[in-house]
């Protein structure tokens, strides 16, 4: 179970993506994002997600490695951009960046993305916002693959969806959460460790409830947080990003690594605008008395930020195999 | 089980509201507003609730039922409003508005409503936005109700959430819940049937995990969808509302009739303005593909239709106990 220095990964990630044709700064800056999510506790969208885009840059998949999402239509303070099926962590990041730069301009700025690729870990684009100040909320659509409530085939994605509020001392709100109980990452992990879930996390291939994660993965079906409820809010989601990208829903997406053609939606605010008290002030407020009435419950962001202080001080947790398949 | 005439409820509403003082043109648009709820299926949410709004009403507890919500701070897109501790759903249906309006000059419009008080069925908002032509997204904290995960003194809101995707012929998307997977209003009725909730809804007074309403009705507590999902949502919600309206979060709200002193926030988007292809044209392609891959399933928004063409004609379903009340 091997720890790297930050510094030391993002260095052989950088040699690693640049060599399959990304200019060094792109290459850099990719580096730095998959090693804070592997550094913050999500493996899956970190490091571990690497080798496939590795894989997908070899094979000639993602063609435009270079270009910035390309304005498509503006007015005010909502924007739509192209992806140029691009690399989606840089195209997501460079989309974030223009929704505060227009709730700067607006009070609040809404970007719509499309035809992206996948993001890596959401949470990337919620932290930085909370780090600059500003609450923001962002989502991407996916191919789909849980049913809507009552259906028994993939029909709506897990459309992961992240909500941040900044805070004090480095301690924002920032929830990252896919619309499936468990995202895939964590389903192959309890698979792999032959874990059962917490809670039921779906069907097995008879469509009995299970938590059983190899049965969900295996022929059966991932079920949406709150049951009719998550599928409803799937289904609104991705309504919201396809209509304000002009871009691909769900249902329209081919399957293939990467996600392919996914569409996005990224809002900003600013309420320093507004000169009332400051937002962290706030979520400080809001924290501490979440301490108090709940001391066993933990707030949306905390796991992360005690990962990374952990990776800075023992090394980013890379897994045994990936790490071999990366050196 | 009487169904009365739907105009002949908003007369009836009317005047019994104008005998508390309420002025009659807001008198009118109050007993549409509780009447639409109930017609659409909501009863709890709708004429249901008027009794005790007119408890309220007479006990002195709103004293401002007049004035609309005046403007704290406004820059650009993005504007905060006073509710005046007045009549909930009026203030909000004010806020939806100037949502729009926003939206119709900068593409997007946030509009963020503090000391305000319970607005009736959130999906109103909804459906008024989606009729017009707009995406929107609307919710509300609402006094601490559930544990938040982890957790077992209630400790965040159920925050109600609404968003709504415009369709054809009036079949919209509006997705309106509670982040409770059962809302109060439906534990209540479970309870009065003695009939189990179909999925776990909450925990005993001892902490069990139960399907029992009454159980978790008295002494125990409701869970949030998703678990620790949805309590992150809420708390993200929660601190959303607070900031922006530079209003009282959960933790801060006293019980009362009517949640006094809530924040909400409005926002609306108008897509139009980008030219691409038309939300309502997008919206028809989701719904029709839902149909296809998912035969048995319900859109966001297709109960209410449903509910609403029935009370239409066969008349708006009221309670016996509450039409007596009211007659």
């Amino acid at each position: 179970m091997p720890r790297i220095p930050e510094d030391r990964l993002v260095s052989h990630l950088t040699e690693l993506l640049a060599r399959e044709g990304v200019s060094p700064p792109r290459a850099h800056r990719l580096a730095e994002l998959y090693t804070q999510a592997s550094a913050d506790g999500v493996y899956s969208h970190g490091v571990h997600f690497v080798p496939g885009l590795l894989r997908s840059l070899r094979a000639g998949q993602i063609p435009d490695t270079q270009s910035d999402p390309r304005l498509i239509a503006s007015f005010g303070a909502l924007q739509r951009y192209d992806g140029n099926a691009g690399l989606g962590a840089l195209n997501a990041e460079f989309c974030i960046d223009r929704a505060m730069a227009l709730a700067e301009a607006h009070g609040i700025g809404c970007v719509a993305l499309r035809n992206t690729r996948h993001w890596g870990r959401p949470g990337n684009y919620g932290w930085r916002a909370a780090e600059k100040g500003y609450l923001a909320i962002c989502w991407t659509n996916t191919p789909p693959n849980m049913p809507a409530w009552g259906g028994s085939a993939d029909a709506v994605g897990n459309n992961p969806l992240v909500l941040t509020a900044p805070g004090e001392s480095g301690e924002h709100l920032v929830l990252d959460m896919a619309l499936s109980q468990f995202s895939f990452g964590r389903l192959k992990t309890h698979r792999a460790e032959h874990q059962p879930l917490p809670v039921v996390g779906g069907i097995d291939a008879s469509g009995n409830p299970t938590t059983d994660a190899a049965a969900i993965l295996d022929g059966g079906h991932p079920w949406p947080i709150g049951f009719w409820k998550g599928s409803g809010l799937a289904i609104l989601l991705d309504a919201f990003a396809a209509i304000l990208s002009d871009g691909l829903d769900s249902a329209s997406l081919k399957p293939g690594p990467g996600d392919p053609g996914v569409s996005q939606v990224y809002l900003a605010f600013a309420p320093a605008h507004l000169h009332g008290r400051p937002a962290a002030q706030r979520t400080g407020e809001i924290l501490r008395q979440l301490a108090i009435s709940s001391p066993q419950s933990r707030y949306p962001g905390q796991a992360a930020l005690a990962h990374r202080r952990r990776s800075q001080i023992e090394g980013v947790y890379v897994r045994d195999d990936i790490w071999q398949e990366l050196s």
